[in-house]
């Protein structure tokens, strides 16, 4: 067996049907095949180490490949890769590992970044982060989040999920626990120092697994705590009742940024600013 | 006559083929006056305090118009606006003025400021940072940049300018002496903690009016003395030789953002970090 590349993938997805090759649909997995192809001289399947949806953006990405170039070296193979790939995907860092790693089933935990703006609209930010109007109480918030936290029944907070065949749905007795290791909604200084400070903020989550649209829903009802139209405490209501309809809505895709992927005795990170290394 | 408003406005130069009309293109000039004829039921002209070229941004770009509704607040009319405006243009703010305000003739400076990236190719800024490959020596890149303070002669930095009246181009003796009143290379943060630190810079000038590509001839200039094929003396010997040939690229236009316009006795910025407000 070829030792395996550990690929690190970021992308704009805006331009994307999502991270999994669709027919018919231009997605990450498809473009980065087809690069991998051009460098390889045949096809080889790429596993993502987590699934992401139209629309949702990566900075840290995990991708497993076979290695077909071993003459190269990991960093020729990642100019390689990037001087076919279109500009709204690139290849951040190659490492090359034992060809048992896999990026999807030997992930420990991932980190998922959600921004969203309260002020004005801001043309320059939208493709980056919602756009929530009026003001939030970030303290109810952040008391929301620390309810997320823990090894419990994320259900009421997973939707869409068609795309994840049976035999995956079926594989765990309770599929929808999911352990929480850290969340915590942090402010942010705009990016145009123009802009009203105070009104910036960033939705962070380390889990060791996410449910399908798990994060945006998470969103939709912290805004609604955030809004006041529910106490902190509605997150506990929500989690023991295990049913979608009762959350929030599900937040926009733009927002969200797959941060980080971690493996081995990487420890999760701490997501609050105080501890945000 | 009627007062005058005057808009503050942003947008994402992306989608449109520069700020003033031009016969079957989009552009911020068609969007904002179309907006304004569905306010006011009729046309009216909007006066731009700074063209900008296709694909260039604005967060305080200045229009001045007519008013037509005197009866509704400036932030009625502000929010009447940006329900109508699509999503990559919005009006920021707005003030009712006298009635011989003019948005370009009135404006006392202009600032704008260049994005450049020197890591690797990083999907998520790409869009509103140029990608300038390598290591630039800033020190260098500053010492250029006091050089081109002053009011001088900045023949050197123009082109383009086919969209400018043959009458305007005749109006001054020396059409291309201009006073700028600070320039100056900054560090900044990447909006992604993810990514490289060090690495992304932003040009920042303040002049009372722009040639044509003045800016991003200038920053073509500055990155080839950043990349040490020039010496920071350099700018003198092409402002003294008047001849755009001479001197460095035109950088694209996504890294370019006219940032404000001041009026009246507001003083222009000071740009460098350290005086930064």
């Amino acid at each position: 067996m070829p030792p395996v590349l550990k690929l690190t993938i970021a992308y704009d997805g805006a331009g994307f049907a999502g991270s999994q090759s669709q027919p018919g649909q231009r997605t990450v997995q498809e473009e980065l095949e087809k690069a991998l192809q051009a460098l390889f001289g045949r096809n080889e399947r790429a596993m993502f180490a987590g699934r992401t949806d139209k629309g949702v953006h990566a900075i840290g990405q995990v991708v497993s490949v076979a290695d077909h170039r071993p003459e190269l070296s990991a960093d020729s193979i990642r100019d390689a890769l990037n001087a076919i790939l279109p500009d709204d995907i690139a290849v951040r860092y190659i490492e090359r590992l034992d060809w048992q790693f896999h990026a999807r089933f030997d992930a420990r935990w991932r980190a998922y970044r959600y921004r969203f703006w309260t002020g004005q609209r801001e043309p320059l930010l939208r493709t980056h982060a919602w756009r929530v109007s009026g003001r939030v109480d970030v303290d109810a918030m952040q008391m929301a989040c620390e309810r997320l936290i823990g090894e419990q029944d994320f259900a009421a907070f997973a939707s869409g999920g068609e795309g994840v065949p049976w035999s995956e749905r079926q594989k765990a007795p309770r599929r929808t626990v999911r352990r929480v290791f850290d969340a915590a909604i942090v402010g942010l200084e705009p990016w145009y120092d123009e802009l009203e400070p105070g009104r910036l903020y960033e939705f962070r989550i380390v889990a060791d697994a996410f449910l399908p649209r798990m994060v945006r829903n998470m969103v939709g009802t912290l805004v609604e705590i955030g809004r006041g139209a529910r106490r902190p405490e509605w997150v506990d209501t929500l989690i023991t009742a295990q049913d979608r309809r009762q959350a929030g809505m599900t937040a926009p895709p733009h927002g969200l940024i797959l941060w980080r992927v971690g493996y081995g005795e990487e420890p999760a990170p701490h997501v609050s600013k105080r501890h945000a290394t």
